[in-house]
């Protein structure tokens, strides 16, 4: 499976941020890509006064453009994530599509990102999202894909339920900062391939330093022994990766980690 | 506290392993140590044909000795592990002692060491071993102190319910080889540490070259933010370290990550 993981540039300009989605997810196609990875918050300032401006219900018009982005260019897309508006709560979402164009996954943040620390960032999601309460997963023609959303990836039970649903790869859109990215992005993308024995793939957007909330980027891939794979810096950029399904098999058939589990979450 | 991780070479002569122990643990006590930690089988070969042959019940000379060791040097000391024999089943088992020499904790491996690398390494600790089955904590004047051995590094699910019966400080006695030691060796410890924001103390055995099973050694404590404090090379040698529990609650007050658990596990 081909993979290209788009670290763009996030803007307040919603259709300014769509376009350069939809320009980068063509581009990946016309190199072979088969699943294009947006990043968190692809088209929302990450912050919490943007949320409820830019949030939107299923079907609208930020929905409507990943649908046709997958459907144009014939690849799977996991569309990074947004704010989604449903009754009073907004929630932090990510739609998956299949290569018509058709959702087949959605996954609500579960794990919201409320953090203070002593002289570094503060962020509080909590204030304003509300909390998924599932695991989602898609089936493509090269096996199981699962999601998670940033903050999740603190939650090793979280990508063993996900991997209980047959995930062989963790697509996982994130928006670390400067504080958090530099100890614990690599780690973690790491440690939970490691533990569940699958791919992980995270996809922040590009550094922009005069945001209020100032991304890590690094997107990152990494395999089930817990090597990375690809790297990115800072910068808008693309990464293209390959992913073999195959790998997740035999991993697991040499260290059998999960089959040796005497406790299972709930 | 002060910690004392003893990565003393094993060898085949079990009163010789008692013999460097002791010295070690009484060598600890005049530095100031606290609690001092041995290495898992750290007076029998790691070698499936050695476990039943050096396999003693609880309470027989091994265990006198660490009970000693303890008492004699007014130390806390976590017994690495050692093959207990009970009934008919043999157990890879950790005692730990408070500085009186009572025994104040017994954990049994529940994870056993079943892998077989294509190219690497073979071992399958299921032929001889039985599992244990429940996590285990000891109570000190500094915090609470959970026990794990080696393979059960790999298993989130464990630490996290030690870290539910109020592990502060992780106390896991590991032989990995040189497989999967340059591989996971550090990635678990800091992992774990950062999972469940608490300190990791990881003591190995010395390397022997020359043994059927060769320890990678690399003896090493991780903080609650995953920052290795300590990492030992593969000689023999004694890592002295301190540890301070209440960098567990600062770090837990500002990134609330286990306060904000939707999953347990069972």
């Amino acid at each position: 499976m081909k993979l290209s993981l788009i670290q763009m540039p996030v803007t307040a300009d919603k259709a300014q941020n769509l376009q350069t989605a939809t320009q980068e997810v063509s581009a990946a196609a016309q190199r072979g890509c088969d699943l294009a990875v947006l990043p968190e918050m692809f088209c929302c300032p990450y912050d919490n006064r943007c949320f409820p401006r830019y949030a939107e219900p299923e079907g609208g018009e930020i929905w409507q453009s990943l649908s046709r982005m997958a459907r144009e260019n014939h690849v799977w897309l996991v569309g990074g994530s947004m704010p989604e508006r449903e009754a009073n709560a907004i929630y932090n979402t990510c739609y998956a599509f299949d290569r018509e164009g058709h959702q087949v996954a959605k996954f609500r943040k579960i794990h919201l990102f409320d953090i203070d620390i002593d002289g570094g960032q503060r962020f509080m999601e909590s204030e304003v999202l509300s909390p998924g309460t599932a695991p989602a997963v898609f089936k493509t023609e090269f096996g199981v894909v699962g999601l998670a959303i940033c903050f999740d990836l603190r939650f090793p039970s979280l990508f063993e339920k996900t991997a209980d649903l047959g995930a062989k790869l963790m697509v996982v859109p994130a928006a670390f900062n400067c504080t958090t990215g530099p100890k614990h992005w690599e780690l973690l993308y790491r440690s939970r391939a490691v533990d569940n024995q699958l791919y992980t793939v995270g996809v922040s957007c590009a550094r922009d330093e005069s945001a209020e909330y100032v991304a890590y980027g690094h997107s990152i891939v990494c395999n089930p022994w817990g090597d990375i794979l690809l790297e990115a810096d800072e910068k808008p950029g693309v990464l293209d990766a390959e992913v073999d399904f195959n790998l997740v098999d035999s991993v697991r058939r040499q260290l059998p980690v999960r089959s040796a589990r005497r406790f299972r979450v709930k």
